[in-house]
Formats: structure tokens, sequence, C-alpha cells
């Protein structure tokens, strides 16, 4: 018996987020149709986290068991062969028996595109958020600074979420820009439901003036969702890295 | 009566290239399309240049004469409402009468995309020439410095061509990566037909050791086609400056 473990990469423009559904197409579903096309039986396979419908991932990792001998290789060759466009595997190992791609998570890194221009791009439609105002990427990046650190981020939690424990350690907010793309980027132990999205939304509240630069760490304070900005659009996120 | 200058960028992955062709979608046909939303009278559409099936463009220009006085900024955003996603205006403004995209042009920068990756990427498809096996980019940037230069580029040149002088002169040639994206810039004063996709098939050629590293000036002297290396794919290529 191998565990193996995999990391991919995928456009999520296409589906509505990794775990299966009912009546939507997941991520998780084409991967084991793939799958199913190479293994006699089908693995239970766990992933290192949900995703959004609309999400994207440059490195999303997955592991599951298996008995089949086929070297780490030639198994990303064959799974290609059988995945869409919009996903690939890039890399596969095999783990000790008991790693977990969710439960050994160390940390993980997103990422979150804005195409910050008064016209549209061809080349970012559907992998950034659209902003036609000028943003100021020096003052977003300073109130970034506030995210770091041990905190209870349950006024950056979606109301939907029945998660108990919302203390979160961020070591890594920043916010860049590359002519008219900027990327705000964030690194933490773990991530609340939205919590990503909605960091970006508070970030554009602050450049809107809707917010004050200095008022993050109230807002964190507060736990209050309603005192942070709007959830940003899910097709500006990207799961970039996960830290094992 | 204005002359108006026009730049646009296209994925280029669903046209025929630029130009008008019978049967066949070509960029210039759905932005004549979008024009004829806005404006009562087609007008005569100048472009910079011809480009390839499947080639892109981070800046295309144009130009066109109208009795239309709607404002540039309007304008761009009139003619984004009505093109396509895989196309989109980014910049208009009023040029002198005698203004020309293509006679006008003084030169042009090219870049060549390769995701230089055993695997493929979902956020290259149709975006780069996806090459599995490792390249050396430092190798390819010394040798394409031998592009520098005023040369008779008909090695350069696809034989389909029936341009006479083909004496051109390259102002920068450069590989560079970046992780497992490659690429190649190269600006000259005019480019012959398939000039950039033959130098970035000859580059990828001395990679392969199929042409010696010290060779480039010897095969651009030789005018000879057969010397050169293969016709890289249309997807890498960007038209990505026009200079006036």
């Amino acid at each position: 018996m191998r565990n193996l473990k995999l990391s991919i990469r995928y456009n999520g423009r296409a589906y509505h987020g990794w775990q299966v559904q009912r009546n939507a197409i997941a991520v998780q579903q084409v991967f084991q149709e793939a799958l199913a096309q190479i293994l006699p039986e089908l693995p239970d396979i766990k992933g290192c986290s949900r995703t959004d419908t609309g999400v994207h991932a440059n490195q999303y990792v997955i592991n599951f068991k298996t008995e089949s001998q086929i070297p780490c290789e030639k198994f990303i060759r064959a799974l290609n062969r059988y995945l869409p466009d919009d996903i690939a595997v890039y890399e596969c190992s095999e783990a000790a028996l008991d790693f977990h791609a969710r439960y050994c998570c160390k940390g993980k890194q997103y990422i979150y595109k804005i195409w910050n221009s008064p016209h549209k791009n061809p080349f970012m439609k559907g992998l950034a958020l659209h902003y036609t105002h000028p943003l100021d990427e020096k003052l977003m990046n300073e109130v970034a600074q506030q995210f770091l650190g041990r905190h209870d981020f349950s006024a950056f939690c979606s109301a939907n979420s029945d998660v108990e424990d919302r203390v979160r350690t961020v070591t890594l907010a920043r916010v860049e820009r590359e002519a008219e793309l900027l990327t705000f980027t964030v690194e933490a132990d773990g991530f609340l439901y939205n919590m990503v999205r909605i960091m970006a939304g508070t970030l554009l509240w602050v450049a809107e003036g809707k917010i004050a630069a200095n008022a993050i760490a109230s807002v964190i304070q507060s736990g209050e969702r309603g005192r942070a900005g709007k959830t940003a659009p899910p097709e500006g996120l990207y799961l970039n890295k996960v830290f094992y």
C-alpha cells in the first residue's frame, strides 16, 4: 500500500470548488473520473481544503492510498492525459502512511489578484477581480500589516461558518503592484471560511475610504463580521502554496 | 474629421490573426462589428501589422478616421461593451491626420513565452509553448545576442513571403526565466513573416544541440531558411509593444 501525495493546479472558473456536491461539477469529481481511468478501484481522496466556486489553485494538495505500483512521474503523465485543460497534476510523491493532506497541513498561502485598470484585460477574465478606480497599493500594504499575528478572526469569517475556534496566526500579509496588477498575499496557519476574500474586500474598503486605515485592529477586536468589508468575488482568489 | 489611434489587447486563440479573411474569423472583423454598433458608418481601419492564427497581442495599434465626436474614454468603454471577452481596447487618443498605424510604425517588440516544465499548466494553455525538456536560458540568452544589429534576415523569413528588402535592425534580444516560464523578448525596426517564431525555434534547436551556439551569425549570413530552426508554434507569440 502506498500513500500518494499530489500537487495539482486548476483554473476554478468552471467548477463549484474542490468538494463533490450534488448538482454541480466539482474539481474532485473530475479528478476522480481521471483517476478511475488509471486505477482498478477508486481510492478515498483527501483534499487539503474546501475551495469556493470560481476560486483557483496554483497548488492544491491531495493524498490517497493505493496498491498501484505505477511510478510517480508516470502517474502524473497518465492523469494529465485524462484531465481536462483546466486541471493539471505537477507533483507526485510517496508520503508516510499517516500523511493526510488536510490534517497534516501546517499553513497555507493565498493570493488575491486585482486587475486595476479602467479597462478590461482579455488575459485576466475570470482570473482577477477587475477594479476600475485607481488603488493605492502602498496604503493597502501598510493596512494589511495589521492582519499579522495571532488573533480571533471572527470579523473575517463568513456568517455561514460553524467553526468554533476562530483564532488564527497570520505570518505574512503584503500588497504589491506590477503595472496594473495588484496582488494581495497572505499566509497563516489556517484560514476561516471566506477569510481571504473578506480581507481583500476590507483592503478595498480602506482604499475607498469606507474604513479608516488605522481601524483594522479594532475591526479584528470587535469580532463583528459587519464591521469588515464586503466579501471580494471569487475570481481573484488562488490557493497558492500549502505547507506541511 | 478625427484620426483615432487605439491600442487593443487580444487573446488570439480563437482567431485567424488580425486581418479579415474569407471563411475564417479574424480579430479585425470582430472589432468592426463592435465599431458598427457605435458609429453610423464603418471607417477604414488600419492595423499596425498582420498577425498569424493563434498569435496574441498585448498591444496592437489601429487607427481610423471618423466624424464622431465621442470623447476617447467614452469610446473605449462603448467598444469594450460590444467586444467579446478575448478582445479589449485600453488606449484611445486623437492622432495627427496623417498618422497611419502601419506606415508610421518605427519598431515593435515581440515576446515568445515557453512553459518549460514536464507537466502542463492550466493557466498557460494556448498562451505559451509547452516545452517539456529542461532548457538552458543562459545559453539561449547568450545565443540570442547574435541576432542584434542590422542584418539581412532572409534565413529567418518564411518561404511564403514575397517581401524583397529583408534587412532589419534588431535592437534588443533577451531570454529570461521566471521559475518555469521562459520569455524571449525581441525588438526591431520591423519583422519579416514568421521571423520571431523562427528565431524562437532556432534558440530551441541550439538548446537541443541541433545548431552550434556560435553558429547563428553564419546562419544569418547564409540567408538560407533551411539552416535556421523550425518555426515555433503560434501560441507562445505576443505582439507586445508598438513604437512610433
